[in-house]
């Protein structure tokens, strides 16, 4: 089950804002009504706050291992954005972040959920 | 015909503010003056109310059947486009909505129309 | 239902030997076990009979409205096919024929389903 | 030449704001110069007055036959799309609209031409 | 674990020679020396035997229950690729097929393994 | 109208055998049934006789000349095809030549038509 | 060497402000430092002044032969951008104008320059 | 390891203000806990301080080589794309700027960092 | 420098034919004259003998390893295709193999080298 | 103009064949009817003697700067091409050799070019 402990994060290299982007091309977790596999992309986009004031990044291997925690979870799309969003908020505080995810579809519809975490700023896609 | 009483939602998980996008690729109408069918692709754009509001979500499985119940049907674009954002405005009673559709043509020329609901964000594409 | 009797063919303008694709890309039937919608493309591809031989081509107009008399059929992908290729091998009684359906997919699988006529040349696609 | 009696408008079926884009990938004039072909695209865009104020929207088939009034029209680039701009203008007094030109281009250089009407929204592409 | 029991298959319908191809675009499994998912495209491309030799297809459904039966899986590409081949061969008896995976990689290679069964003719991609 | 006697033709410069392709990507012609424009792309592909031999290459610019008189003329897909194949093969007498028209389509069905001339190789596509 | 002489310019037709884009894709010049042949493409994208005003817009084929005059010419990429940028807004005092190069690369770095002239609006790309 | 002496830069030839855009598609670091090779495109944007003032121009063939100093040098995402961005600050005090750099990827997740310097117009992508 | 004893390989699990292909896209090696680095991929495709006679798969990690034994390497792209082709046949035995790089490419010019081991059924690319 | 001298070859390294390709994106030459560029790909796939009887390779720094120097040069397409073949033939007498020009073209008629030597096997494209 999705497991928020396997997160780490390291501090912030620098005191000038600036942007990291993460893309999980393979998530995978389980449609709660129907137990079918939903396979979908998980993007994660955030500015961490200034190393100066402890600002920290997410792991790279860390996050890897957290998104696999998803993979027998019986979950809807919108519980599993909000999840990673609370998740990774609680883990690093960035100064604001963008969880998308991307879904491949059933039934002859494809979905996106977003959800943001603090002022996003309008330039971000 | 078209039957909003196909429509299901669900209560929105939380009470922050997210966005969900909804894209079926296959809709199929028929065109009123000529009886031919028409082919296009459905876009549905929204944040919901928040969860302490009431807030509430299209579901899946009933978007698929409602957008079904339109087969038969002679309609025009513009008409398809509004009736849809109009069925959907009432069951979810979203903070804002915006619905494309993009038809793939007739006559050599395509065409794409776009309805909105509430004050939809000027960085939504 | 599919209805063959709609189809017409013109005579063939010249006696040397020529090719002729023609590419729906919007052919919708239903499926026979659940009754859903399915969307596909449908290639259909021959070599005429020499027109001194009474070679036959079928009318484009008349293929759009055979092609959408399957759109109530609840028919497997495999039967569409293979009932396409017979009906333009009766109508024309070309040199060789080939017909490709290709389906945009139920539960994370697309489908092509392949059904020749005569004697397809090697280097046909 | 071109003629825009054979534009014809059906009145906007609803109150609430909607845009509407038509795009012709077929449209052909003659370069004034030369009397060689030019080949190029039309884009509209629009949003219709609301219909109480007797908004009109222009109907697809006698835009196609406006369009093909210029094939034989010696005419430049920048007059096709400010003629078509006005007339549609002149037709459907849309609240604002948008009228592109893509043209392939002739020595190496491709050309696209844009005019509007009215207060285009900046958050139109 | 992989459960070929979940495979059903229906009769030919047709005697004459047609081709059929299936993309499963969502496969995945784990890698049995690290544990982590692999993820994946399966693709089945076979020619039935006739209908009157008792010609069998493999039913959809089952397809995807049976490919998702391997999720689980610690297993190498290559046994992935052979074991549906053997699975599929021994359920169809088909005149001839090819499975081909092809991996999203792992350390910046990606793979891709084909397997056949009988005379695949050389026109086959 | 068509015109082949605005086509000309330059002396091959070499005797080894080389192979030529030519692609007009702006050719309009005429619906014969309806008047309305068809649109399309014509390719030429020879392997002119060798320069001892006599061999001739259309020149380009009469090649434009050419189809552009087919501006004006109410003429279907396969006569297109089928004439342009033979006056240019009266005009180069090439060793084997290939020409293949390319529609964008009327109804949601879109055409290729292709007529030989003398042995086109089997590796030629 | 560049010659702005040869530029040409006619009367904007209309006082309606309208927007230009003129692309040569095949623009080539001399590195200063070493000799060799840069490629890129350029792109012009201006506002003319209203017609009442005087308003000019560049004349294509006094463009082609304009760009053409950097043939033998060793110049840098942004000295080539400033020049055009230059020129162009000395023959048409536009309202704005936008001139792009995009250069295929030397040595694994591919480089954009762009230089405006006037108020180009936040809304251009 | 990297190297700021590497870099060079020539005076901006003019006063009005320009954008540079250099985009180097063959970057090659290593990962500084794995020691396994790293692969990116870095891209540099920024507006040069006007040439009254002193403003300067990056020299394409040094930074060339400044980006091969990293080959041997273990060193995280984030740090590169910090490094880069103030390396350039130095050389150059442009108006402003912005480094992004993008990771093929490890382990299924590719990644995107930006930092910027200076005022980056929002307009900028 | 290019050390072929880090390759491994396990045996074949079948003894029926099938094909392998491991495509890297990330290969980096140095250019002999001037010390500039290369990038390009590289793509081996093969089909191990059967296992009953001993048949060889390279192992994934290794073959990882053993291609970025090269990234300190001064050779030429026709060197570093033809080891990589003498190495695995080495190690493999396969029945055949095919070893192609795909170079960026220096001055304009990018470059492909193909390097076969065995009889390459003329079906393979 | 064309200068063969510039181009020097290399030894093969190796006694098994193999194939090499060069892709040269930028080349220019003149028309030699109107003085105007012309811009194109130049293609250039072989395969080598074997070392063993005195194989050579094209040097690919010498065969920029020859196809650097038709750069001045009023020739046609079909003259450039069987003018590199032969000049190539001479400096290598491959065991095959095939050259393709690919024309940006000229009045919406784009063209291929392509020249043989030796026995071109019937699988390369």
């Amino acid at each position: 089950m999705p497991d928020a402990s396997l997160l780490e994060a390291f501090a912030t290299p620098v005191d000038t804002p600036f942007v990291v982007e993460h893309v999980a091309e393979e998530f995978t977790s389980l449609c709660p009504k129907t137990g079918h596999p939903d396979f979908g992309e998980v993007r994660v986009l955030f500015e961490p706050a200034p190393g100066a004031q402890g600002g920290l990044c997410v792991e790279l291997k860390s996050l890897k291992l957290y998104l696999q925690s998803f993979r027998d979870e019986g979950i809807f799309y919108e519980a599993v954005t909000n999840r990673i969003r609370d998740d990774l908020a609680v883990l690093m505080r960035p100064n604001w972040m963008r969880v998308t995810t991307n879904w491949r579809g059933r039934g002859g519809i494809r979905s996106v959920i977003r959800a943001d975490h603090g002022p996003v700023p309008p330039t971000i896609d």
